[in-house]
């Protein structure tokens, strides 16, 4: 089961450049392998700091994604930013915020990312952040 | 991970009684491992029908609980019956619709499916029903 967020400043997001493979170079949401003894949200907490050094509150349900032709299982939150205090964790080559119109989706880094991004856009286009399930079927990433 | 739902029926809700140890004897909802290739919402509706060869439809997901101190998390949808055929599958000795003033709430075979169910009725009371999360410290069932 792989846990992570969408951490939010004002109207942006926290995305971070992945420095190890696969997908070197390209951009992701903090996200990673549940450990044994915590629990989904403080998975995603853990995971946001390793990444991006960023501490996260207020961590909503948001979507689970289904990827079953690798056995896998996505939980997402939305999470709120503690402060603007953030830098590259091992992992990561870099950490930055973005706007929407900023979010650069030919280099997102997984499927099921982009997928959670486009759901969140569109849902914070509507005000309205209802839980999402869905299924990823492939790791090509869709036109946005 | 263990998925399951909550079978509705009009009012009523579907439970099995355990043909199986741990719990035999008691009184559980439909639930069981994810499998390999499923998703979470396929899991739920094959472990209904493994238990209570009952078929449901429109599975909404409901609660995600994690229980750290065995490393599972478990998540659980709403669903509705199809029709009212059921009848105890191999892992099951009975099973049967229950009206809320009917739940046998002290022979619910697992903390976590009664905190499911309190939670499901404190809903099912106002009408909404928001996507929740919890933590299970312990399998000692609460005083209802």
């Amino acid at each position: 089961m792989v846990v992570g967020c969408i951490p939010e400043w004002d109207s942006k997001i926290l995305l971070c450049r992945r420095a190890i493979e696969p997908r070197h170079g390209k951009w992701t949401l903090p996200a990673g392998y549940l450990e044994n003894g915590e629990t989904v949200a403080e998975g995603a907490v853990r995971e946001t700091y390793e990444e991006a050094r960023a501490r996260v509150e207020k961590l909503t349900p948001y979507a689970l994604y289904n990827i079953c032709y690798v056995n896998q299982v996505y939980f997402m939150f939305r999470a709120c930013l503690v402060d603007k205090r953030f830098k590259p964790g091992s992992e990561s080559l870099e950490v930055k915020l973005f706007a929407e119109n900023e979010i650069p989706w030919e280099s997102i880094a997984f499927r099921v990312l982009q997928e959670t991004l486009i759901q969140y856009f569109k849902d914070r286009s509507t005000g309205q952040f209802p839980f999402h399930t869905g299924e990823i079927l492939s790791n090509d990433l869709v036109n946005v």
